[in-house]
């Protein structure tokens, strides 16, 4: 089976090195010059090219692009395809992409590999990056079983742990536990940021430590992300912070209330419950 | 000069590891009989007892007991005090121990050595806890300077970073960096758990990653601690709560006006903060 690769970043200079090392022949798509031959010499495709009907090669395809070119980039590959090549996607958010692109192409199955560095680009591909990793896919009821097997089968080579479920019950459990996450984060530095005592402000940048640090790290990475998430999974990132915001209401209640029986139950009930997500 | 320690566990056990090594003699006073003498075997104290007696040899106390303990223990050993003896605390919320310590002895100094482990008790007790690490002294116009200095003196014996302000602005600034953030976390945690949905929420527990744990880590402590913060720093805790309120009612606001500008401003503004608080 010959893998395509279109998108030479992170996420697909790590799949390249991962299933070129499995023996697989891999053909990338990226979109400079530069970056294709950069990428064959770290050997994370055979060969690459900034032209998409080299993806007439390929059986199985993963469009690494970000998420608003998935849809594009499709339909610029199409003309170019096997009848039967399987074409599936890395996007953070699975909906809006599965809506968009499905009608393109008959053998698309949405995918999610939930990895990831802190740096982008091909320079930082590794080998390994999706070991034990969630990948999740989302097929629809019109998805055929054995596509999604083919996609699992990849995704069995990179040694991730595999979930398969609808891209609504995907798309709302990442906002829980990735979307919500940044704008609770990102909401903290914003607030303490709106002290108006220049010396309390100061003196509370002193004295910061790893729980402020942890707290607000999230919050703390690239905006584009944190947009990105908001853009495309705007639905039920609003839900989540709305059901947030309840929570929030419900602390705020106990403790203008001196409620200290009913905020100690809910510090505790939340205490107990964390490691379920660990 | 000697040392006295009033409640034998993580902070005080660590004080009198550090102190004793810098060749002051340690004298600690503990609840149970059993704690004095893992104290003495432990090196923590050269002499400890569970009568509050032992410190009319002290020119200098800490009191390290909880919070709601330590103005009883004050009030208990102001008979066995030296006329000049120096009183401190540790606690980690100062403007009501300042209004409740202050009338009780004229040496009283407040201050809140910002360190600490995820375990506690004196069988943790480790020498070096405070080598950089903030402490805070919160004199208020009646502290003596010379009484403030003593106590600097010996924060500079552990090594820590010396911090002065007044009681309000610590709990202004401690609200913001450590009160709010557990609150903000358990929150998160708590939201999570509300999804009606039994799938969802197990997908989200199994997909949970980094961001999840650091976001949610403070939330996930001990709510003895959360409840604490909440009884002793009550106004400026609900403040920064409000504050928070208004930001998170912010990101919500631009996400369903679909104002993508206004959100990657502020998302851009708190990420590129954030480095002044690490």
């Amino acid at each position: 089976m010959n893998i395509g690769i279109v998108g030479l970043g992170l996420i697909g200079g790590c799949l390249g090195l991962d299933l070129r090392a499995q023996g697989l022949s891999v053909f990338g798509v990226g979109r400079r010059e530069d970056t294709c031959l950069r990428a064959m010499e770290l050997g994370v495709v055979d060969t690459a090219s900034v032209d998409l009907a080299l993806m007439s090669q390929a059986d199985l395809i993963f469009v690494c692009t970000p998420l608003g070119a998935i849809r594009s980039t499709v339909a610029q590959m199409i003309p170019h395809l096997k009848p039967d090549a399987i074409v599936t996607d890395v996007g953070s958010v699975k909906a809006s992409v599965v809506e968009s692109v499905s009608p393109l192409w008959p053998h698309f199955v949405a995918g999610h590999p939930m990895a990831g560095k802190a740096e982008s680009g091909i320079e930082v591909a590794e080998r390994g990056l999706f070991v034990d990793k969630p990948y999740v896919i989302t097929p629809t009821e019109h998805t055929s079983a054995a596509a999604v097997e083919q996609v699992a089968n990849v995704a069995r080579l990179l040694q991730a742990r595999i979930y398969q479920c609808g891209p609504e019950e995907h798309d709302r459990a990442v906002a829980w536990i990735s979307h919500l996450p940044v704008m609770i984060s990102s909401s903290l530095i914003g607030s303490c940021l709106s002290e108006p005592d220049h010396h309390v402000l100061q003196l509370a940048q002193n004295l910061a430590s790893t729980g402020f640090k942890d707290t607000s790290r999230v919050g703390g990475g690239n905006p584009e992300l944190g947009l990105m998430m908001a853009t495309y999974n705007r639905d039920e990132l609003l839900r989540s912070l709305l059901v947030y915001r309840g929570q929030l209401d419900r602390v705020i209640g106990y403790i203008e209330d001196k409620n200290w029986q009913d905020l100690e139950l809910f510090l505790q009930q939340n205490s107990a419950e964390r490691p379920k997500f660990l």
